[in-house]
């Protein structure tokens, strides 16, 4: 396995190790022909035109308030003289929000621009009302995975989760560089750089473009000299809030340079659909690192089952998350078991529990000043792969 | 004022107390030709439709992860020989939650019946997705309000609230009976019961057919033999479940019988929108007291304006809840205050601050069991509302 060690490799190009040509091209690989290569380079498309237009979208939404109090009888704006100045601060807040999605997109999207390039230049791609929630919560999605403020979320999950995985593997009694642990979901890939930082064979992988746009950005493209870049993740919530001022408030982002902290262990991130990119793979892994990751399956049993099978006899899989599947309100497919029956299913795959707690309390990318929080009663467990012997 | 000590008042005979006709065809009260009056009527006709079909709408629900189910190649099926069983085991308890809602709604509907009347009895009215789910969450917040197992909930909020107007008004220094307490959006009226047992002359305010209809029969039609109803609110829930008895868990409603539990203050509910039932009165309470109210408004600042009017000069305002402006996903006007904004409007109105805790920890018509929690951070506050002479 070609590891860079104590380099981060980019998506791309990890992704170019584990597939013949371009792993987002095949991220649907039982559909190889060009319509779908197209469909996948719209897609991409679509993403960044919708970083692109990220302003224009959030200053309509806070112009749709603006138009709301405008509406307002005059006895009742004359109460409200600070409405208007809050609203012009908004959009100052908006304008500084794309300049740091520009940083990251102009940094980051050639490295899937190769994906792009079945899609005409001149086509109008859609900029759709789904994909602007998905660039909020990106940029909330920085706040928990690389900023200060993010220490506690953090702490609460991949602090449990980094903690398991050290005492499984304590450095002095093994060579962490020789032990492979994968994360998949990864994110903005804290985690994994994490898991490379304590010395491991660390491997991220990811299937959102808004998210491998930002993680490739934040791991391999910024510069050790850059100063933190300024992030106004919560401009566009409107209810629950304190004081206009929480709503404004800064977060900078990163709280680590990744380029200029060093990490003794060796890292890597694959890019695609987590049971497509690993179809081939079998007893890959000493360790699974899974958070808030596994009720993004369409099949949950299919995750679990693709786990099993890519972790070596005697691996581990550490998990932590609740089970808010992703497909639930949708019309794909989605099957939605408790968490007593994804328990069940360990042994027929050759897992066994070792250790288990529920609930435990987790935020995640939460706004820590709302009057409104998603308090998670997460279940945190380890299972061992058992050996053939067993 | 009328009022029937010791006794609940119909919300259609309270109602029509504060109006010459019957108040729900005024809700729009600047509407008022046989239009609107048709459309209320028709408005109605839908929600005790969407009662009567709520089996068969949530058995399509629990229907479509059947067909998830089915849909999967057979070795996964054969994993989880338990599902069939589980999804047969939810639709006996939708069939019994029929049977609770059935109840209700005969008891209760007739009460509203006269507003019906305008709607042909042949119309096919609709049933809409939205409507069903506000039939859900009226099960749910059965169980907040008149279950043993709600009163986690209600100690959070309730407590705080009667504890401080029972501090304002104490039993041995004044006749609780002569003081008036408005509770506006009662709900399922058990906030207006409680004030009331505590002695106070106890005026509850809903606007919601959904809350009308399940507030009438527990406080008016509920009798005092009758045991207790089975109710199963968490049957539709799939995700975050820990396991299946807790989905399928049985709740009982209600705690406490209204009916043959003497209280010793007295209790009327108004049907209405707030603002156009109060519109012509003035210096009418000792006291209002709003729980998760404030939030419900199109214009907040007309709430607290509303409210000022309608108190007594050194009469007292208790609030408690998060700021979850109602329309705010909607195209309908929705003015957002922060806190800090809220309160700073409040000495325009001749309320001044006597008391505040935020934030107040609080669940609301949340399942204990689930594996996700929205947990609200509230403000909760007293002020009085200054006399003249201030």
């Amino acid at each position: 396995m070609k590891v860079n060690r104590g380099r981060v490799v980019a998506p791309d190009c990890a992704a170019a190790r584990r597939r013949p040509t371009d792993a987002h091209a095949q991220r649907h690989a039982t559909m190889d022909d060009d319509q779908d290569a197209y469909e996948e380079a719209l897609h991409l498309a679509e993403v960044v035109e919708t970083f692109r237009k990220y302003a224009r979208l959030a200053m309509n939404e806070l112009q749709r308030h603006a138009n709301h109090f405008k509406a307002l009888p005059d006895k009742y704006r004359r109460l409200l003289p600070d409405v208007p100045r809050y609203h012009k601060e908004g959009l100052d807040r908006v304008v500084l929000n794309q300049k740091f999605i520009d940083v990251i997109v102009n940094a980051s999207a050639s490295a899937f621009q190769s994906n792009a390039a079945a899609v005409d230049p001149g086509k109008v791609v859609a900029v759709t009302p789904a994909n602007f929630e998905k660039i909020k919560s990106t940029l909330r999605q920085f706040v928990r995975e690389w900023s200060a403020d993010g220490a506690d979320e953090r702490g609460q999950s991949y602090g449990r989760l980094l903690q398991t995985l050290g005492d499984l593997f304590p450095a002095d009694k093994c060579d962490r560089g020789q032990i492979r642990v994968l994360t998949p979901g990864s994110g903005l890939g804290r985690l994994t750089w994490e898991v490379a930082r304590l010395g491991f064979m660390s491997e991220g992988n990811e299937f959102s473009y808004f998210m491998l746009i930002g993680s490739h950005f934040m791991l391999n493209c910024y510069p050790a000299d850059r100063p933190a870049l300024d992030l106004y993740p919560y401009v566009s919530q409107t209810t629950n809030v304190v004081s206009q001022a929480d709503r404004l408030r800064r977060f900078q982002v990163p709280d680590v340079h990744p380029a200029s902290t060093p990490i003794s262990g060796s890292m890597s991130m694959v890019a695609g659909d987590f049971l497509e990119v690993y179809t081939d793979d079998v007893d890959g892994f000493d360790a699974i690192v899974t958070c808030f990751f596994i009720d993004t399956a369409h099949n949950i049993v299919q995750y679990i089952e693709t786990i099993a099978r890519i972790l070596k006899p005697g691996g581990y899989w550490i998990n932590l998350g609740p089970l808010l599947y992703h497909f639930s309100d949708t019309n794909e497919l989605s099957i939605e078991l408790s968490y007593e029956e994804v328990k069940a299913l360990l042994p027929t795959f050759g897992l066994t529990m070792i250790d288990e707690t529920l609930p435990v309390d987790c935020f995640y990318v939460g706004n820590a000043r709302s009057m409104m929080q998603f308090l998670y009663k997460c279940a945190f467990f380890t299972c061992q792969k058992q050996s053939p012997m067993h």
